[in-house]
């Protein structure tokens, strides 16, 4: 972006206790990113996570899955209250749905996750203690954009960290938050700085007619992703 | 190890170019790592590892794959060398044949691997192009224990490297390579320190009657393996 165009609009689903948010909250006060959160959706009215949004006065808002027939409909929910406040990049930053083509379509190439391992490994629940139970000496964080799979869309940036002899799943769990505090703002600056270049590999399966651009990563193409330099 | 106690013999397999072997060499040379190559085994009489071996006065003998009619007979001449030579501890270093349980109850929880990616993900062969074709943004290198499968043995050691745009399967291969100089080496002399403590966490299969050292792993238990401290 030029220095006078107005800054990325990011949209943040948690449902927990939200200290990647919290780690946005304070890269935006800081400076290190430039972008504005115009607001925080849960699906928990409980979340921890919209404590910090209201405690930094962002739109917070509930949007209960379980007052949704099917995912689509709990999607179709998100997306009405994420386009009504201008966002243009949605972070799932512990948000524990799954999300469906009908969120991915409405924001192509711009819903991000963040994983506390080093995918292609251990994806799903539990990362941290799939990562012990299996023995790495490396673990760490990926934020990827989502797609239709489980932790399979394209990788955007990854960090390391050791696993130490005697981490249990907390201690790991907190070496890997950590990394993910600096890596996610990171990231998302990428995105505020229009930097993020996104080309379809192939199809996963060839589709009849034509498709509409988001198609292809709500479809199951692989997508390849560039990080052009800072400008 | 204490001062004065022999030091490690350690026999290397080899298939290729063996600049993990000349890595070794050089560390011994340097005394990072307190060892002795006992002998440098190929099953390929062209490899150019052979010229470095020789170069360095290491013994060197061929055991030709084709000559032996199943992988245990193959195996099996493999032990008969290695054991000739004193060997404690085998390191296959760029060796392209599988090995079998006969290799590994002869050297229990003492045959060690090196491979380009940081296992769990992309284990076999290519693991270079396997990391660019998935994306990821960290690749790098493991150092695991063998067991009965396919890059599936208990990790010892791990390191990262950047895959950074525009990379290609070569430049990536020479990122690793770099890291896996440094990283096998240091893992060899943990063993010739005595410091890596072996624990079978779970076996696979359940197995009739006793079990003797190094059944565990050739038979395809869990282990999981912990680097004492420094004495």
């Amino acid at each position: 972006m030029t220095v006078n165009s107005p800054p990325l609009v990011i949209g943040v689903l948690v449902s927990g206790a939200g200290s990647n948010l919290q780690a946005m909250i304070d890269a935006i006060e800081r400076g290190t990113l430039r972008a504005r959160i115009g607001v925080v959706v849960s699906n928990l009215a409980s979340a921890k996570a919209l404590d910090r949004a209201r405690a930094a006065r962002l739109p917070v808002v509930v949007v209960d899955h379980k007052a949704h027939a099917t995912r689509e409909a709990f999607d179709a929910a998100l997306v009405e209250v994420l386009e009504a406040h201008g966002v243009r990049c949605v972070v799932l930053a512990g948000f524990m749905r799954l999300v469906t083509p009908v969120l991915l379509r409405a924001f192509p190439h711009r819903v991000v996750n963040i994983h506390p391992a080093l995918l292609p490994a251990f994806p799903g629940l539990h990362a941290q203690a799939q990562a012990l139970a299996y023995g790495v000496r490396l673990a760490g964080c990926t934020v990827h954009l989502v797609d239709a799979g489980m932790d399979s869309g394209a990788i955007l940036a990854q960090a390391a960290v050791p696993v130490l002899d005697g981490d249990d799943e907390e201690a790991l769990r907190a070496r890997i938050l950590a990394k993910e505090h600096e890596l996610l703002p990171e990231v998302l600056q990428w995105f505020a700085d229009d930097r993020v270049e996104v080309t379809a590999l192939s199809t996963a399966s060839s589709t009849p007619g034509g498709r509409s651009e988001g198609e292809d990563s709500a479809l199951g193409a692989r997508l390849r992703v560039r990080i052009a330099r800072a400008r």
